[in-house]
């Protein structure tokens, strides 16, 4: 295969860690990235070269190039943690294959990338590229976090920014195993589609009588575990609310404004809990074959229609700067870029 | 033995639970309870009659007679968590004995009180009656969150209202296993005598530039466990400022202002949590022979002289309503009632 030594991807400006809190929320790109010539990255020991097909726009990636994420920036390296495309090199027989990836060291936003070998997914020729392109970050969390509430014995449990592609997943997962989603949105539109998709209950936060519905819900349902993507007061609220025992899993930052612990001594007399998710941490601590084991199920999904990326646009990446931020902030579907 | 059908009480003049947030501190006990002639309780199956010889007053008993504990007040009954006293009735070979107990039904501030005989703890006879009346709620809760601290393999821990009874034991403990306390106080003067007993080091939250002294204590000792009795947003700001995996272990509200999350994306990606620790589930949850082993160890730690509990002043009951909150709010040592 012919591979130039140039290509085209969207680079960082910024090193390290920014210096003020930020949300996953994007109105520009142009403080963050730069649409750039690139050198073609050399793939070193353990890692492939890829031919990115089509690259993922995650929450996880906001965060990132604002300098908010768990991982310290590179300047002048394309950003972008995942994708779908071709290894075209590195120490592997998946050489020509079609594969999903998270990349390492290069990003997903460029024309090539480098990914870790053991990392690799090759794909079932039934996979939609659409689907294949976001398999990793957003498949797997919803997976590793419904194991954290199937683990737990919960009958039902609570979804924050539950229209979201991940609370979408959230919701299939807990329709076919028989445990209750409560699905939390800020406006009332995407309502009929997450019931659709199977909720047990919808949970609109506008408008009047916020916390007496919050009431009414939990008392029906006793959900023990919240899954939140937002993080604001709302969210410390549905905590405070529920029953005894529960725990707001922290996944995600959408909210500008930090939640308060109104009510600080239930963490003593109702046993609740505060704490995080992160894949990244995930992936350290899961066994191989378990991690194997998940990525399959996830690709059956796929394949089955059991579960579907909804795809608002396909962004060339010469047109990233200019198209990308508005169609990201259709909060219900999912972002690709195209090199 | 006499006993006599009217004895001296503090009666709670509240049922329930209180309907706003309030603090541990006392300024009065007016609104709370009251002195008044009452029946001497009668001992149902499983109870014992005590006569107290001395009450203890804990933060718990503050926040159970405002309704803020994590227990319904039952009005006209006696407040009262702990003592110790001989017991004169019921089913139970101590009858005659003196004994440390935790009250049930009918509370310690009072002449007499009723106490499960499971949880009844007969005295080594060189144990003094000041340390006796609070031989629960302050030692079992340093004895079990220091248990926690220990299980983490931490090499030094947080401790906020370090002068406390309880943050003093817990100082006792770090020094004897090698685990080295912070100490966290809000005015210096008991620094010294926190140093004497075998705090690591000391932190006082009063004065200048407390976030870069509470950097370089967290650069010097890494801790990973903060047992906080506090609550406000230094709690939370020592919590944020502790490296990956640092547990904020709730175990009291001192502060009347909840704290903010300020830094929520650590709960993802370092890993932090915080959860809340209650002498009554710890209870509910160990095994009678773990609590036998360590209620002997706090027995033994009392005789040898290796603890020793601070008395302010042992208050009549008949003075109770004048003199107690004075001498509750000096926080660097314990009050006892005397019926």
């Amino acid at each position: 295969m012919d591979i130039p030594t140039k290509m085209k991807g969207l680079a960082l400006l910024e090193d390290g860690y920014a210096n003020a809190p930020a949300t996953q929320e994007l109105t520009d790109l142009a403080p963050y990235v730069e649409l750039r010539e690139l050198d073609v990255p050399q793939p070193g020991p353990g890692l492939a070269l890829i031919k990115v097909a089509r690259a993922a726009v995650n929450p996880s990636d906001i965060a990132f190039i604002k300098g908010v994420y768990g991982q310290a920036r590179v300047k002048d390296q394309a950003a972008g943690f995942e994708g779908t495309g071709t290894v075209v090199a590195g120490d592997t027989p998946l050489v020509g294959q079609r594969v999903s990836f998270f990349a390492a060291g290069s990003g997903s936003w460029a024309e090539y990338c480098l990914a870790p070998i053991p990392m690799l997914i090759p794909l079932r020729p039934d996979l939609r590229d659409e689907d294949a392109a976001g398999l990793i970050v957003n498949p797997l969390s919803a997976m590793a976090m419904f194991d954290i509430v199937r683990d737990d014995g919960a009958d039902s449990f609570v979804v924050t920014a539950a229209s979201s592609q991940l609370g979408k997943f959230l919701i299939g997962l807990g329709k076919d195993h028989g445990i209750g989603a409560l699905a939390v949105i800020r406006r009332a539109a995407p309502a009929a589609t997450l019931q659709e998709l199977g909720a047990a209950d919808v949970l609109v936060t506008e408008g009047d009588g916020l916390s007496d519905r919050i009431s009414a819900l939990f008392e029906a349902h006793s959900p023990r575990i919240l899954l939140d993507a937002v993080g604001d007061q709302i969210s410390a609220d549905l905590f405070f609310a529920m029953p005894e025992k529960a725990r707001w899993i922290s996944y995600g930052r959408l909210a500008p404004t930090p939640p308060t612990l109104t009510q600080l001594p239930q963490f003593i007399f109702k046993q609740k809990r505060i704490e995080g998710f992160w894949l990244a941490s995930w992936l350290r601590e899961t066994a191989p074959e378990k991690i194997g084991a998940v990525v399959g199920e996830v690709q059956a999904r796929f394949a089955e229609g059991t579960w579907h990326t909804d795809i608002t646009a396909s962004v060339p990446l010469d047109n990233a700067l200019t198209e990308l931020p508005a169609a990201y902030s259709q909060k219900d579907s999912k972002v690709l870029l195209e090199p």
